[in-house]
């Protein structure tokens, strides 16, 4: 929620000069995204965003992220275009950092999703595993299972202190999960972040999916229950009518293996784990003079135990 | 530059049925507005800015604000509007704060703006001072010259740490402007914060004036000096002709008496003092928790001491 590298109108005209934009009308700082900075740009030919990528994205992964972004736009999924410099280049460096132009889309992400809207988005992460199916490049999940060990063994210490118990859950789920994690699941690119900040709704149906720099090659599934964790959980429990929604229409577009139904609570749990790992090690390294206020850790703790305590795939309203 | 109270789409919704302002089409927090929390709301009917008051703003002003806006709208001056809601309300009550819809104006504000853009704004300051000249409302200048010693006494035993030497600057500075300070000049609605970020431009002329917050009743010419102080020094000191050019295109629209511009070089330098003593106040006192940078408060030690050692007007580039 915050500017981190400001750019002076004078800054962008310099930058605007090298892209077929036309004339700028409007500039400012957008609050969202903890990872970037970012700028609502309109000009004479639309609306844009300007994001500058801070320490957390690496350039290195640019041409994946965005590389992916355009290949989706071409397959007709609504997400952000990289705007190409007259050069054909999807990025430049502003400020010291690197920077790109991607279209700006309407639309309004929900706090309180409902069922249809659950649905809606199953189904729109279904097409994005399938336009994804053919992409090029390749990016390991830099926060996938292999990751777990090293981020708990940084956090493990303090964990009690934040909530009592949790160090012995993320310890004791760790272990299980690293035993009994599925393999040889159908794979691809996954978004792997598709909370509903990241999902854009137009009259009730999606109009743009958003924030791609956590996609990366990974189980498919694992997405799928990446959006269990963050769309089925309201603050009284699980909403298991949200979670049949959202699994039905995904499975519409991209039909589950038995194997993958089986593997959906260990995933799940995994992917409340992978939240609360990395949502407990922002809040213990947090440096008070940041811009952002850390997330709260414990509401994956729950998730986590309630994932854990699930028999099998029917919990979520598969039948 | 930050989003100080959150507002989720449900609750614009249930916001938005009482205007008449169409559907929503897109809303996100914008990080500007060091004292309010803003959001850009596009609907199908236009732009428009929701903003809701944080506690440095208060609610018994918005009368004030809210009507001269209005007030000027309907003179021609190029600044936000404020929506009435269905009964007519100028503002209404969100997540406990007070709040306005306002229309979104295009145009971008320069860091650096040059000798043209001081003329182009120097004329508009004199169009929103005619423009202002009936608006029956009154507010005194919380900021003005009788608020100086009490911000003075609160930050005086620290500004020596801060710059060597700050504190007999400040005591001797006000102790000087209290004794001089000029009586019965011409009086009206300043804007009395109109730095180059409040001003936006497109294709080098003035489309539109914001950030009404500090408006009240006072000295016109302290207004002109505000601007002074505001547009006409560069890292490298002084620059009379952006001066020259400010108070020129000024006078056109509305000439300066004598006595106004022999008290030009002490409204300068009270400006100068009212924003060094702000922006001390607000380095001393700042949470390291909150969501604003503090800005460097030397900028107006070196533009006070600059201002006390004028002889007149002469400095400024008028004859």
């Amino acid at each position: 929620m915050a500017v981190y590298t400001d750019v002076s109108f004078e800054e962008l005209g310099a930058l605007l000069s090298d892209y077929e934009l036309g004339a700028p009308l409007s500039f400012k700082g957008i609050a969202e995204g903890v990872e970037n900075s970012n700028f609502y740009l309109q000009t004479d030919r639309g609306a844009y965003i300007l994001t500058l990528y801070e320490k957390r994205v690496s350039e290195a992964d640019l041409p994946f992220f965005l590389g992916l972004l355009e290949h989706l736009c071409a397959r007709g999924i609504a997400c952000p275009l990289p705007v190409r410099d007259r050069k054909g280049a999807q990025w430049c460096r502003l400020n010291g950092r690197p920077a790109a132009l991607l279209t700006y889309l309407n639309g309004l992400s929900l706090r309180r999703p409902d069922v249809t809207h659950c649905a809606e988005a199953g189904a729109a992460l279904a097409d994005l595993h399938s336009a994804g199916a053919d992409f090029s490049l390749r990016r390991p999940n830099a926060l996938g299972v292999g990751s777990w060990r090293a981020l708990a063994d940084t956090v493990a210490a303090r964990a009690d202190s934040i909530q009592p118990g949790l160090r012995s859950l993320i310890l004791e789920s760790l272990d299980s999960l690293e035993t009994n994690w599925p393999a040889g699941l159908p794979s691809g690119v996954i978004h792997a972040d598709l909370f509903p900040d990241n999902v854009l709704f137009m009259n009730a149906r999606v109009s743009g999916l958003i924030d791609f720099y956590f996609a990366c090659n990974d189980v498919l599934a694992y997405d799928l229950a990446v959006m269990l964790n963050a769309w089925c959980f309201e603050s009284d429990g699980f909403n298991i009518t949200k979670a049949r929604a959202l699994t039905s229409a995904y499975r519409k577009g991209r039909p589950l293996s038995e194997r993958e139904i089986e593997a959906l609570p260990t995933l799940a749990a995994g992917s409340a784990l992978r939240f609360l790992l990395t949502r407990l090690y922002d809040l213990i390294n947090h440096d008070p003079m940041a811009l952002v206020r850390p997330k709260d850790p414990r509401d994956f703790s729950k998730r986590l135990r309630f994932h854990r305590a699930v028999k099998n795939a029917s919990a979520y309203g598969i039948a």
